[in-house]
């Protein structure tokens, strides 16, 4: 129970204080997401990748370090598709899994209007960002199956880098995907309520949730069958 | 007493080494955050996000280092909030937790100095950048909340990793608060005597300072709950 | 097995599951390095130091999660020069090695066509982009002698590590050398099919490939005399 | 003999090889500050900062990856200031000190004009850059007290992490120093060498050297009293 790992059964841990800390760290993870995109905006007198690069940066630490923190209590996913992986996988019951996704949902809008009071922005926005068509689909659906073959692969060979590989994993993709790989649903409905650098139109949001799922199923299919034979026995 | 730990008890070392270690550590931080800030706005070329990455990669790169080093001797504290933190848990003697404190704060200054001289300013200034408002106090309190929580979860399920860990979240937290994540009274008190990239004018120092204790002392609640199931028997 | 080492033997892992995570790996970190240079060279405003942060950034990050989840599955080679080095090393076969090295070759080209299709840009592509000359040969050469030192360094000294020395050090090669580092020719054989940031002309191609080899074998040569004394018994 | 530590002795690997790796991983090294230096300043379009960012995560990932190779074989001084320190100690001997100074130099020119020949830049060069004054001497007084500080502790507390503390340690120094940290007498006289970016005047170099070898001698001293209460029985 001291390791970071992701990994369920969390059982000696009350269901209670299991989803707080999956609201308490979703709350600040999208804080992080959307306040240093803010920052960064706001200092990088207009050019994006200097932005991205304060953005980045953030994002990738503060993963890091929520995951090591709430990993042993809740296994930290602050993300319905991998939620959605574990219980799929029998790892999770569903009523746990259906209960984690309304905290995480919860939580990243609750994160979301932190961020915007510590800047001084209004609370409640809709983003006007438009994220449409088949690249920035397909994008999310690489984003997320890159995100949960790193999660699935880093327990099953290294699992107190848990953490780490998941924050470097997203510094990645965070540049090598057109969309900036959100990766994850409740990310998505909370980044839609703000109209902000990390922001994305609610118009969009829909199809990167579904190429979301589609690439978290992808990955779990693979990954179930690349990393079934190396089982120690 | 040979990983870096930042918790207590360190008995078999001598309150004068202890006190040392605290002074020196948290004299070599502020030169980092200080001196690295004047660098940044000196050769950003008035991109403040530029001055920014480089201000955060110092810091957080030095956090790592010092309390690597300075952590198995004093705990690494160089913040009276997280002394306050430890003495209210009994982790540390209060008249410790006084001298700590005092040696902290002359520490904080004796490195913004020589920051000072490094760069070949005056030794003796005080800023004049107002960072006031609710926003930037709101910053505060979240920043040392997420600190706090850092330090306690990490000590709780990953010790040898906390030198890393606040590190991380310190390089993250520059970025996703509108106040660049002072978190810490000493450190507060000494960029008010700097008018450079880091500095914070003197009248602003107070509301700070008070947002820091609120924001250690709800995580200190907090994380007295959250991670009180898990002890292991 | 549980190590993210490179060194084989990996016996254990059937040889199709092993072909399967060298190309998805090798797909994956071409949609690396050329995704998030064009992302770089998008945003950069025409910058090409902030541009190739972006791509270091991303680039290191990455590579150190493929290694930790594929290492213990094909060992992680990603590239044909240090395939032939564990070949001409006895730890692989040769015809396993011809089989690696097909499928790097077939991924790289498959991870440079999704990088295109995330970014909307046009699949087939041929680089225009001239990297000739003397200094550029003389770069790959001291890059792959680097990456291969690594590489027998760690795990030769330290194998759990070796995912993330892999990562740093391309982070470093990335700026140290004038060729930005391919020190691969099934990366160098893929980036001359993209006019991107990170592409190169076919006709740079071969010089490429040619220097990498040299610098590899050096390397081989070299580190085989320098670690050989310090062998335990 | 299997970690990473600086710390002698290393008798089993015989002095050739250790040699060798002394002058090797030193002409690595400068290869590393000298060649990301050049490639920072041709294309940061004039902005000194965004230089210095990619000459920093060059140097500080090379850093890591160069102690971590040949950490093992020769204790990865790379740096005359620190074999004193080790000399001074008495855990090596002055006839071995006096050679490695030796490789150091020949190794640190060696790295610089392979940087000069990866860049297409004349090899023989000398640096008209002036880096004078007491602002100058302190940063270089400072920066070589805080690494030797930092190698003193890793070894004591946490020796198989010298060789990340190490790089963090000059990440930060880069940044929080006027002269951006040389601390490092081989590096210097390399440096005097080279007419660009990582330039120092030869006319400015013996301050330079003579001041890291006072903040040497002085973490040394103080660091022998800090860290000697905290053996272990």
């Amino acid at each position: 129970m001291t390791d970071a790992s992701l990994e369920p059964p969390l059982e000696p841990i009350s269901i209670s204080r299991r989803l707080v800390a999956e609201l308490l760290g979703t709350a600040l993870l999208l804080a992080i997401v959307i306040g240093s995109g803010i920052m960064g905006e706001r200092l990088a007198g207009g050019n994006d990748a200097i932005a991205l690069l304060g953005n980045t940066l953030s994002t990738g630490a503060g993963l890091v370090v929520l995951i090591t923190v709430f990993g042993p209590l809740s296994g930290a996913h602050f993300n319905p598709a991998v939620t959605l992986v574990f219980a799929a996988r029998r790892e999770l019951s569903w009523s746990s899994a259906t209960a984690y996704i309304a905290v995480q949902v919860i939580g990243a809008i609750a994160g979301a209007w932190v961020a915007h009071l510590m800047f001084g922005e209004q609370v409640l926005q809709l983003s006007q960002k438009l994220r449409d068509g088949p690249a920035q689909a397909l994008s999310e659906a690489v984003a997320t199956f890159g995100l949960v073959a790193t999660i699935l692969g880093s327990i099953r060979f290294k699992p107190e880098a848990t953490p780490m590989m998941v924050g470097l994993y997203i510094t990645s993709a965070y540049w090598f995907t057109a969309s900036t790989s959100f990766a994850n649903p409740a990310v998505t409905v909370a980044r839609s309520l703000s109209n902000t650098f990390a922001g994305i139109a609610p118009s969009s949001a829909p199809a990167f949730i579904a190429a979301q799922l589609v690439g978290a199923a992808l990955a779990a299919l693979l990954f179930g069958w690349l990393l079934n034979e190396t089982k120690r026995p």
